[in-house]
């Protein structure tokens, strides 16, 4: 039997790993191609490596090809695959350093693609000095520009969601003049509520990034081929390096001309096992692939590399045969804007009147530890919660340390769908160099109650 | 309409500010008696001011008597109830200053006693320099005998549970020479399983504290009324002061003269509204009731000030008229040894096995944040699972910074009965800075899953 995967990152090596734990190399023959230099690894440390606070590029690696090698996967470098026949159960992939192609059969076939930055069709967007953020190679192509001579010294991040805000800080540390562009009101607008989103922009002002909102970009200046400036319409923002941050879409060319059944979010549609609809062995997980939001039942694109490893693990084990299953997903998130941290779980308050429900919102401050504890720092929640019932719908929280990763509690929380009044009986953690007498958490579930209370 | 309340911290205070929350004084006549000096401070934080992490004892109370009063709750310090007269509606007190005695009737009584420390009934045990930790007052003791000349150099710590630990580092922190005693094969031994207790064990004496377990104390060697050493059969160790952590017990002297019904803790039975088992309007809560555990189904007493704050706010609600239910706890707790974190939810493995389940175990070994982001530290997380069913029984976490409060997101998991395959699937949150890209938690739900699959 024999496994093709297409993508050599975290889904489509996760699920190779699975297999072959499975099933041993006399049982399973798995081919593994991949169009870019890296297997396994961590695309959200690549900011961090750019910003400097990780060293080395290989710290971001967690499985070599060597190591893939070594556990019987024929990981092919520099392989682009370029033709998909579910028919003929064929594959075709083209040799991107030595030009020639590649034919391999598969009884299975793992599809797992990622996604591809958002590039509008501006002037001069194909430049040198503009990349995305999406591959480690990516990652590599803008650590050489960093240090090309004379070094870039202006740097527009354009989009303000994760990738853009932790990009524009990396640039900031590594000594640049940063501009963020957001076309929204608030940086990280999709991502938090505006009163949320006021927060961030705040922090990240505050370290001396310049954020323009409700921005608008006409065209990329450039000179000789390099970029030089983005150009908008209150002026020309001078910029050796431009980082696109407006997010990513699901890669699925070679799925679509495949014949393979895309959602309403581009992603791939497949069930719970990860096989993609429709087709016998074929699977599909990670970044290319569109998942069931559990609260509101719609179908959602989250290219995140937790929801990644998590599909390319179940579609690993079932396609060796086993039994494992990928729900769906609530919308967890987390980041860190300089010293902030931010999370969200379930639905912000945009999120939830679009998918239909009435709510009620409650918004306290708090502290990490108990007031009097050394090192306790401010933090807010934000709640929101089903009107008549009182489900808890969604979760905000905006701290220093110690303050994002409570937001793990309120997403098994939601994933539960307790209501807030259950959740202030909650027997959650304490001890004063970890909480107030009254969690954070508390204290927001009882707010919450009280504004179910009112609202009935 | 009158409320009484007696005992002046935590669980008594929160009662008659949610009862004055809801009714104002010309509704509802408040009277408070405390044996000690302070109101609705936290005893959890005394180890840190002893150990001077917190500078002043006015951090750790959160509301003086004064601001109680202003409220308009009369709080009479210093005034210790003697009896209660459940069938006349009346409470007499001793000031315990004055010398005089005090009757009030009451509508509703509040009864939040608290607990006392165990203290075995050995030669000395009375001697000066021989402290609970308990109330503030303890506290304030404890400083002055630390205060005084000629200053105390070596310190015996008598039990390693909570406090015993907390103490034990406290007294190091201030230049004693310290042996913490506990009798049974670890410190905590009551509060985590034994491989758990293990890392602690290591962790406290890696600090320079003595630990001497299997311990046995004999008597206390006191001199001119004062202790001198511990004496045990292994021999004598010098103690200029000597710390009781062997837990404590409710403190229900008054109720069961009053005939109000305690049960096998030993702690007063209430209803889920805190309304005391078999009576109209006497209320109780915090350290003096037993709850319910709602994994097994018992009753237990866990003495911690988050329970007597939620209980005491549930009474306050219910006795003005409102509706709120504590409905039990699932044995969560977090504390600090030094730099190590520890945290407990649902049951051990010995809970477990009395309560007659039959379990699986799964243990693992990951990282605070992503392995290559600077500051991540490594941690341990220990499931324990019903083995049919996979339903998540307990959890156990020892690491440093930002290991322990993940134990919240357990409890939740635990509080509803999840199973550790659902667990799998569960959307925690996710960046380098925060979590390797499979969260401890999740890690720890994956090879539990395994060892429920392998028992089956």
């Amino acid at each position: 039997m024999k496994l093709v995967v297409i993508g050599g990152d975290a889904a489509g090596m996760s699920a190779a790993s699975q297999a072959r734990k499975r099933l041993g190399p006399d049982q399973l023959e798995i081919v593994a191609f991949e169009r870019g230099h890296f297997t396994s690894y961590s695309a959200c440390g690549i900011p961090y490596w750019i910003g400097g606070a990780v060293t080395e590029r290989a710290k971001l690696i967690a499985r070599t090809p060597e190591v893939h090698r070594e556990a019987g996967i024929d990981v092919r470098l520099r392989h682009e695959v370029v033709t998909i026949d579910p028919d003929r159960r064929l594959v075709i992939a083209r040799d991107l350093a030595g030009g020639g192609e590649v034919r391999e059969n598969f009884d299975h076939l793992m599809y797992a693609t990622g996604a591809t930055p958002v590039i509008p069709e501006w002037a001069g967007v194909t430049a040198s000095g503009v990349f995305g953020v999406q591959t480690l190679d990516d990652g590599a192509a803008i650590q050489e520009w960093l240090a090309s001579d004379p070094a870039p010294r202006t740097a527009v991040v354009i989009g303000g969601g994760y990738i853009g805000v932790e990009m524009a800080e990396a640039l900031l540390k590594r000594g640049l003049d940063v501009t963020l562009l957001e076309k929204s009101a608030q940086p990280m607008g999709k991502t938090v509520d505006p009163d949320v989103g006021e927060l961030v922009a705040e922090a990240i002002r505050g370290q001396g990034i310049k954020v323009v909102t409700e921005a608008h970009v006409d065209s990329l200046e450039t000179e000789g081929g390099r970029v030089r400036a983005v150009v908008t319409p209150g002026g020309s923002l001078p910029a050796d390096i431009v980082v696109m941050g407006l997010g990513v879409r699901p890669n699925t060319a070679l799925a679509t001309a495949a014949g393979l059944p895309v959602g309403p979010t581009g992603g791939l549609r497949t069930d719970r096992r990860m096989r993609v609809e429709g087709t016998d062995g074929i699977w599909a997980a990670g970044d290319c692939v569109e998942s069931r939001h559990l609260i509101t039942g719609e179908p959602v694109h989250v290219p995140l590399g937790t929801h990644a490893n998590k599909q390319g693990r179940v579609a690993g084990i079932n396609l060796a045969g086993g039994y494992a299953t990928f729900p769906g997903v609530i919308g967890t998130a987390v980041t860190k804007v300089c010293e902030l941290e931010v999370a969200r779980t379930g639905l912000t308050e945009k999120e939830a009147a679009r998918a239909g429900f009435a709510y009620v919102t409650a918004r306290v401050e708090s502290t990490s530890r108990a007031g009097y504890y050394p090192g306790a720092s401010k933090m807010m929640i934000k709640l929101i919660a089903e009107r008549r019932t009182g489900t808890l719908l969604g979760a905000q929280i905006v701290g220093k340390a110690e303050a994002a990763k409570r937001i793990d509690a309120l997403a098994v929380a939601v994933w539960n769908r307790m209501t807030v009044e259950e959740m202030t009986a909650l027997d959650l953690s304490y001890a004063p160099p970890f909480a107030p007498v009254w969690d954070p958490v508390l204290i927001a579930a009882r707010k919450a109650t009280d504004a179910v209370h009112k609202a009935m």
